[in-house]
């Protein structure tokens, strides 16, 4: 969506949002006045239905309900519930996606699971750039067998090159943290079944933000988290997926109750579930997790096809504007240049990335930085209007043509999370 | 606590009401008129300041601060702040409680570090009778050292004469799920280190109900849940103990970037914290873990004295009315008889208890049914009151006199949980 530059002013953006079919879903949220909020791709917005809903799980459910709401209110099937209403966002079936835990802790579940499916391979591989929490556990998850398995990182397209017939399994995150750059997911998973691997997608970054097809390319296993572009709250519990193949057949180590065939019967020893809620664990945060429904009854409501036209025209027209506007002042793309490579954000390197990011974020817009010269701004395509890129650009151009970024409040370094 | 029965009436337990000098502290909770609730062994009531925690974390943290209240909300630090905060109820020191994951999660990981410490060690020992999930867990952590770790599951006395020099660790619940058997800590703890092996505690039944003094007894990790007597609300994140000693030496296998010495460095490779947040592994349900605190900060205000005191008290007065006012119904007591032996809950085994709980709870008296003839009273030293004991067996006289439980719609089998 290149658009001739002498056409492109804030005008131009109102009309683009009076067009846009997605525009009476940013009602559902709560948006601060004032405030541009490009960071749904680390924290997405509150649903302006999570506060009634959070008073009658804390009131209602458990204040007055107490015990019996285990059973009344559904609490014990929450993670299976919410997993079939995420399932259709991602390319999963019913019964295949459970909502549960971290994406740190699913993400050890499903690799254990590999490298125990795959007893004749010692290899596992990872994207080395990506955000380390995944290539952690895969190191806690290789050091558990002793030595047989081993973790190899590897960047991009070298990533498919690098499976053969020792590998394991691969687990890539779908898009990018930091630079949005979108994998291959149907290749990358033929290529690992191909060889004798498997398949197993980080969904972070694409859950909510674009369809994600994960039958569609045979993945064997999936988890991601429901705080960015799913609107679950901070920290709400993350999903799993299982391919129905799978179920009953692997093993995951963590061998919780709430995985046990018959959690109530209290037996000796442990039996798995013979569908995907062998990959719980134990007892789950009700406040938080009823939250996400809040968010997934949003998104299911939306065209995930207009939901991903756009958020490419979202980037797109960000990418021309700072391209245009900021010009000559050190902005290099370190994203994609081409809309159907990229995830719902844009990255830019510059080497004043940390004060200019602050001194957006002082005026009013909330991108967030990575280490050492990444500004990182996300378009969450239920939220985010055409006319906020333009009043971010606008603002950035504030910031870089008046040097506002080199006072020294902006110059202070501290935590930026 | 045995009184002459000739004194023991309604007006006595009002008495002792008026004298129990925790008695303010029942208005700090909700509790729905007219239910007598004997079951915060299961699930703890409600704090008042719950309700309004739980609006502020969601509506200003999330909704109107969005991604700064990492920082400014301090939600990063929760998992150790709430740690220091709990920490004096079980008997640690500031920097070794965390409170994060479920229990059972936690326990995976101090056994999976017990285990790793202990290699030339080859069994667990665990009480057999206990909540199965620890037992399930444990033979996970056993599976995955391929073989050579294999679990023991003993029971009561038994299970200090079991350890010896082949033993890893004994991972036992302080305060049994069923019968409330209180384990001898001390002992137990000496004993294992004698022989060489790792002392780990489940406190889910103790934390909150009676003082627990973890670094008095020597232990070596514990875990335990908040939302039995520490009030966190249902399925809140649970704690993790790691004596200061096994700090920066123990390691566990899931190894995720919240137990990172540099979490936002983003370094390529795993590096475990030093300190006790080594046993984090990923980002935490804000909204629950937030609510955590509301039922903390009461605890901490209470003298964990009292509470054991009134604790006996309550229990020991509810054995006695049972036995007394439903004398040749059938219950026999399934808990130590000596208050000393018992956490604060009261069981007792009859034939019939699934249709009696269900009758008790037609009633408005909340216990618990676990098979195969349980029927199970917590009492929660901060809420319940000697008036609701003797409400509870008066109800319970009226159920069995009046054949109450007999009808049909006791009689129809569903899920208690």
């Amino acid at each position: 969506m290149m658009r001739d530059a002498a056409n492109l002013d804030r005008a131009a953006c109102e009309a683009m949002d009076l067009a846009d079919p997605l525009a009476p879903l940013r009602d559902l949220f709560v948006l601060p006045g004032g405030l541009i909020y490009l960071d749904g791709n680390s924290l997405g917005a509150m649903p302006k239905d999570a506060a009634a809903r959070a008073e009658d799980v804390v009131r209602r459910e458990w204040g007055a309900d107490l015990i019996k709401s285990w059973n009344s209110a559904g609490w014990f099937d929450l993670p299976v519930r919410l997993g079939d209403k995420l399932a259709p966002l991602i390319g999963a079936g019913a019964g295949e996606v459970v909502v549960c835990d971290s994406t740190s802790q699913n993400l050890f579940k499903v690799l254990s699971a590999a490298v125990a499916m795959r007893p004749d391979r010692r290899v596992l591989i990872l994207e080395g750039s990506n955000f380390p929490t995944n290539n952690y556990i895969a190191e806690g998850v290789a050091a558990a067998t002793g030595g047989r398995v081993s973790v190899r990182l590897c960047e991009k397209d070298a990533i498919a090159d690098a499976i053969d017939e020792t590998t394991a399994a691969v687990a890539i995150t779908h898009v990018h943290y930091k630079t949005g750059h979108i994998h291959d997911m149907a290749a990358i998973t033929a290529r690992a079944q191909a060889m004798g691997a498997l398949a197993i997608w980080d969904l972070c970054h694409s859950a909510g933000a674009m369809p994600v097809d994960l039958n569609g390319a045979g993945a064997d296993f999936a988890v991601g988290c429901t705080y960015k572009y799913l609107n679950g709250g901070p920290g709400s519990p993350a999903f799993l997926f299982a391919a129905k193949r799978h179920q009953g057949v692997s093993q995951q180590p963590v061998t919780g109750w709430w995985g046990h065939a018959a959690p109530f019967a209290f037996e000796p020893g442990y039996r798995p579930q013979g569908d995907v809620r062998q990959f719980l664990i134990g007892t789950q945060p009700i406040v938080s997790m009823a939250l996400v429904e809040t968010g997934l009854d949003i998104h299911r409501s939306a065209d995930l096809a207009a939901i991903r036209a756009k958020s490419m025209a979202l980037t797109d027209l960000f990418i021309q504007l700072v391209e245009q506007r900021c010009a000559g002042h050190g902005f290099s793309l370190a994203s994609p240049r081409a809309a159907a490579d990229r995830g719902s954000q844009v990255s830019f390197a510059h080497t004043d990335g940390y004060p200019i990011m602050r001194a957006l974020i002082a005026a009013g817009v909330i991108g967030d930085f990575r280490a050492p010269d990444t500004v990182r701004f996300g378009f969450a395509p239920l939220y985010v209007r055409y006319a906020d890129v333009w009043d971010a650009v606008d603002r950035l151009v504030t910031i870089m043509d008046d040097a506002v970024w080199q006072s020294p409040e902006h110059q202070a370094r501290e935590a930026v999370t």
